[in-house]
């Protein structure tokens, strides 16, 4: 097993960091990495945003659910899905909007602009876990967004999709056990054994409950189905479909 | 810089790849980091189906748009946004279908799914390229949808995303120039400067047009805003929203 793999073996989330900000030169390698990431049809449907601004990070972090680390970092950065620019070199081109727009509304092109910000992303991550940096991935952004787009004076078609803080490792950060191998990898088709299936997540179960039992002396016993379980049951950010339409992504 | 961040800078996606089949250990390497990738509340909502069948492979090419290297690799995956393990899951802890349908329904949870696809898939790639291994990203597989989803016998709730060959590069393989770094990276807000942001795109014309010139003695200029003004003017895949709905997304 050779070194890269290691690294990417090793990944735990980070939430507690150091003060010390990144350096100019990180944060360009970060970027420049980002951008190598493959992109579908060379469209490169995204734009990072690096957040400096202290009273920003604060307002970022009250609204992504009072996380920190959201303001205490060594940089935060938002990945946006951005199809702004596209609208914008058919502009260059003299195309009309009834032309484009069509491709720009739909669901497969949404679909492109997500996975080529998170292509994107996951490579920012590898590249500042390689320089013995930390990262956590910020969902909560989320949470409340139409905020979110204010305060980063995003244009229509442009949606930050999480946010991303890196920094020094001012802890330790525990690894958990992901589901079994053969529950994530088929061979030739999807599994169509349900029974095997149930079994291997009842398996999982036994090892997540003590992951959480090792580490509350017994207090906290989840099982991985109940957590999910319990997220399923709270339906979150239920307004998202209207807010991407507001935004000028209907999802046709 | 350090050699992970070079191995990232130098990807390219590989086309042509010698016959030599993928060693399990190489495929066990690949897929878990894959699922060492951060995941959204520890969802892990993907499953990768890894194609070894020939005649499914070749299928699976023609589907792709006739593409070779879908069946002509050293290996071929199938990264799915799988949100039916998590239903399974609620069934596991006996919630009712009415307890958890909404999220499941749901354009955020979409999102989550198809965010968490994409940053394994950047970590397999990653991964394979460090062994050596060339890979490409097959977009095409979403061409005909409907007809993947029963070559891999993927239940409701389960959508292939798209594919990645992988395998031993046979031949060389060029880098094309990205976006010029300040028109994708932002500080603090998005740059509200469009004169500034439209002549970023101009100056990257030029880079890309030279690059085609030069490769093809000058038949071809072809500049960005072009490239990409023709792609939006030709809306691709969309039965995507009624697919997904049809399969139990209905991305509300």
């Amino acid at each position: 097993m050779n070194e890269t793999i290691q690294h990417l073996l090793n990944h735990r989330s980070v939430r507690s960091y150091s003060d010390k900000p990144l350096s100019d030169e990180q944060i360009q390698g970060i970027v420049s990495s980002a951008q190598a990431a493959a992109t579908s049809s060379f469209v490169q449907a995204y734009t990072i945003i690096g957040v400096k601004d202290p009273l920003k990070k604060d307002k970022l972090a009250e609204l992504s659910g009072k996380q920190a680390y959201v303001s205490h970092n060594g940089h935060f950065f938002v990945f946006c899905l951005d199809l702004n620019r596209l609208a914008i070199a058919s502009q260059i081109e003299k195309a009309a909007p009834e032309e484009i727009n069509q491709t720009l509304a739909s669901t497969e092109t949404f679909m492109i602009g997500v996975i080529d910000t998170a292509l994107a992303a996951q490579n920012a991550v590898v590249a500042a876990e390689s320089m013995g940096l930390g990262i956590c991935y910020i969902g909560g952004l989320r949470n409340q967004l139409e905020q979110v787009c204010e305060i980063l004076k995003t244009p229509d078609r442009v949606i930050p999709l999480f946010g991303l803080s890196v920094g020094y490792p001012a802890d330790g950060a525990e690894q958990k056990q992901r589901l079994p191998f053969d529950n994530v990898y088929h061979e030739d088709e999807y599994n169509q054994d349900k029974d095997q299936f149930i079994n291997q997540l009842i398996q999982y179960n036994e090892e997540i409950s003590s992951y959480y039992a090792d580490r509350t002396s017994g207090k906290r016993k989840d099982r991985w189905t109940e957590m999910m379980t319990k997220l399923l049951k709270n339906p979150k950010r239920l307004f998202m479909k209207e807010l991407l339409r507001k935004k000028g992504l209907p999802l046709e």
